[in-house]
């Protein structure tokens, strides 16, 4: 909640922006939940009940969904003070219409049982989208993903190539690749991807990297970064913009609940993409990074090269304190058509409301303190920015309609 | 001062919370202040003095002490803008009575006549206590301390390890080592330290690591690294939390005054400490940072890791402006039951009053702004986490009553 | 604008403290702008009109200046969010008398006229500087600039050192080294530069530094760590501060404008400068940083070793959010003596008043808030501290009358 009034009054209009969405997990074929299950198996609260204390028993397939959910649930109390708790708690309103304080594992029938019956409706999915007034959804889709038995114009292809750049060496990745493309030659395989994805829609190609990660153009072209930089020439080919998540390590904590694993090593620079940087100019970079320390490289490198986009608030970042700094940094120094403000990572529609909600309260502050206080903006230009940032920049940077 | 009512009234209700201290520098027998010499050979006041332009000369042993406070008093002009600074205004104010405005060597002889005749009556030391609401302070014990002669409940021993570690190859350490011991063999030693310590009530193991420090279980057991492992085979036997105190490089400014001349290196990262943390999941690592980059990643380790405690605000870093981001970051994302607040980090008990309230004032307004206003907590609830920061943690992840 | 009245009040009287700007590019034989093509040639604006998606044929030498100017001001509306496009509007408002509340390209004749004339005028450098409530500015000349023709007590020389030490094995700069010394032995060329330089009443040596250097005494003479260590020498021998800029790579963006291909690494540490810091200790190093990161380190370095002085935020870092925490953390923890406020780095005299003004306007904010709001200081104090930042250490560390 927003308790200054001029804050209050630019959310209430930022709220009215139809969003689109630019990065998201979700599965079109089922995008919204079926329970409260979907909601809770979401690794922010699988890991944070985990670190508070929970074992990993109820996350186990074979155990009845109700009993995980109440498992998570009475753990709530030793998270409440987390963003992620007032994200479910946000779930709980506006979507179950939930009307108490606080959750806990005694809410868990009334809970669940809402759940089952509200988003058993045929038209649930709409319902969710109509009220966080997002109108497209982006994808991360596998590589060999059909793309087929679902709106691409609602729910908009992008090519992830996380497996392409550091799995092709396994053979369960070659035969993905050669079944999806009709071919065993990588160089032949690949182009035909592009072609696929662009064909079904697609606007953009994906990929998260680790914090070492430093691609040339010298390197071999089967090494991880030999197939980057391949990667990088098809964007160019095909004009699609390339995501970069920059800073992840994998598997950091071994026996971490699913997705709970990964971690980062703040030892990482911008300055490791300088050659793809320059080598591609016609390639839009939209660039995430996982740490404060990091979004200052960002905030410059955006300032300085034409081709270098700033993206969202990302994962370990996506904490307000960190927003907060970070869109400060970016709003006082890079070109404000180069910003993609936010977007949900979610990977069920639900969480779209409550992660957009967060950036607009932020952003609604921002605007005040620094824009419209500061008499840089009048009202209703802080609310233009407001929609480059949350559909503008958007539309023109993937070229979305 | 804080200037924000609902922060005041926070603060003052922050303030009966009876403070159990989790980190000090304390000699249990000797643990108030005899004189103002005691308070200005702080550290912090030393090297500001120092730093400012003061030579070393009135800091020698067998310079008369009022001479040498005069000194540091007479310094004090170019660093009353520092946090350091306002700690010795509120020690004069709350202990000495002091009611100027600000101290110069003119108010020597008053101050240090005050404080000779108050720190001379025989309960000054249960008067500071009191007056700053500490009840048990943990002290950093040397391997071979006796731990005789003082009330362990109130003066809780932890094992310091730092000689073990990085000094063992040094024939004097190895000689301490088997005078408490009663061995000559390593791996006999370490296990009677852990006895004699736990016999006595400790309720910790400590060490401060370099910035590079990066063990694994595949380095020679003599070596720094290896030590270092053992010693968590021994806190797991033992079930003692392990304190990590992570990136100070000593004697850096090598001319500097008596504790004075360490400092730290950003470049450092807990992925440094990924196969401990994987390796050891029943020990506690209440982890300590010396920058608020780091901070990010601790944050995020401990949001991530069941056995990562987040540890109160150490060094270079326990500066309001860092504190207040750093503690954002974690009341954001951490599981509140995983953070332990505050510690003094001191010498004297005097100290513990004003940095206390440093934090406790930081943490009111974290909390007024951050969750009364939002609508996350109600008053009670923001100080039923205020106790847990402050005191509930603390007994729970120390095992203390 | 500030919008809290005690900070609105307390930069009014910030103002009025006439300014010396220890850190400038500026021709002293063209100190002050002759049109707007020399304002907007400024760095900021060409790199961040071509980020935001101009090319660069309008940057051509041969184009019509008035062309140029329309081409950066039609990208204007890109950029409008920025902290350097405000800047610009404080300069056409302040010093033009532009009256508009948004500069477009349909603003081009009408400033170009305006400023064609009003530039034309005999003192208008003169009228800036007294507008501006500057008296003086350090330059930062190149080692073989006669230093000639102009009043250097206005114009305060400064010897930059790149060239010397990061192109020494080039001919052309060995060859202007020998003529402007007479001799080509290098051991005799630096002291006769210092010589000049100090006859001519330079107050400083200055040098730029990448990431990744580090010198230590040991390196090779002839190596820019050697060429640099020597420098220190003469420093030393000479008295001059010797400022360190530290932080830039050059050429990252290879076809970005002139002046806009320089970029940072943020994994650099002061650690690098230990051995320096310790074989110096006379020499006075002022200590300009490109990351917030890196700040946290300098004011810890700042606060220990009596010869590291605070410097001025610089570049990536000399922007609004930046600015008030690194400032903060200075204010926090390093004696007050030791602390340079700001510089303007500027290329023409007319970007000292809204560069200065920037840092007077978050100057006074965090006095309101952290020291008179606090009872830190009275609002008379804070005004004194504010007269050392700006003014009376300046004088102080380079001996300026």
């Amino acid at each position: 909640m927003l308790h200054d009034s001029l804050a209050q009054q630019l959310y209430a209009e930022i709220c009215k922006i139809t969003l689109i969405d630019p990065h998201s997990h979700i599965n079109p074929h089922a995008a919204a939940s079926k329970s409260l299950d979907d909601i809770l198996n979401y690794h922010y609260y699988t890991e944070l009940a985990h670190s508070a204390g929970m074992d990993q028993t109820p996350l186990a397939k074979d155990v009845e969904p109700r009993q995980r959910v109440k498992a998570i649930l009475s753990h709530m109390g030793r998270i409440d003070n987390t963003v992620q708790y007032s994200w479910f708690l946000e779930i709980a309103r506006t979507f179950l219409g939930y009307q108490g304080e606080r959750l806990t594992a005694r809410d868990c029938d009334w809970l669940c049982d809402t759940a089952d019956k509200l988003m058993a409706q045929p038209d649930w999915e709409d319902q969710v989208l109509k009220k966080s007034n997002i109108e497209k959804v982006f994808l991360t889709n596998d590589f060999d993903d059909p793309l087929e038995g679902f709106d691409t114009k609602r729910y908009v292809p992008c090519l992830r190539t996380d497996d392409l750049v550091f799995k092709l060496h396994e053979p369960a990745v070659r035969e993905r690749l050669a079944k999806a493309t009709g071919t065993e030659v990588i160089a032949e395989a690949l182009p035909k991807l592009f072609q696929h994805f662009t064909s079904k829609g697609a606007r953009a190609c994906a990929i998260s990297l680790p914090p070492d990660f430093s691609p040339t153009a010298a390197q071999g072209k089967d090494s991880p970064a030999g197939v980057f930089w391949t990667l990088a020439e098809h964007c160019r080919e095909f004009k699609l913009p390339f995501d970069l998540m920059i800073g992840v390590n994998r598997r950091v904590y071994e026996k971490g609940v699913y997705q709970g694993q990964d971690l980062f090593d703040q030892r990482t620079s911008l300055i490791q993409y300088q050659e793809l940087f320059n080598a591609f100019p016609d390639v839009k970079f939209c660039i995430s990074v996982l740490s404060s320390a990091q979004n200052q490289e960002l905030v410059s490198y955006s300032w300085i090269f034409p081709n270098v986009f700033t993206s969202g608030h990302w994962w370990y970042s996506n904490i307000p304190v960190y927003i907060q700094n970070d869109l400060r940094g970016r709003l006082q120094a890079v070109p404000k058509t180069k910003q993609i403000g936010y977007y949900s990572d979610m990977y069920k529609l639900e969480f779209g409301l409550p992660k957009f909600n967060m950036y607009r309260r932020i952003l609604a502050q921002v605007l005040a303190d620094d824009f419209i206080r500061t008499k840089t903006y009048t009202e209703t230009e802080a609310l233009q920015l407001a929609k480059l940032l949350l559909r503008g920049n958007v539309e023109r940077i993937f070229g979305v309609q």
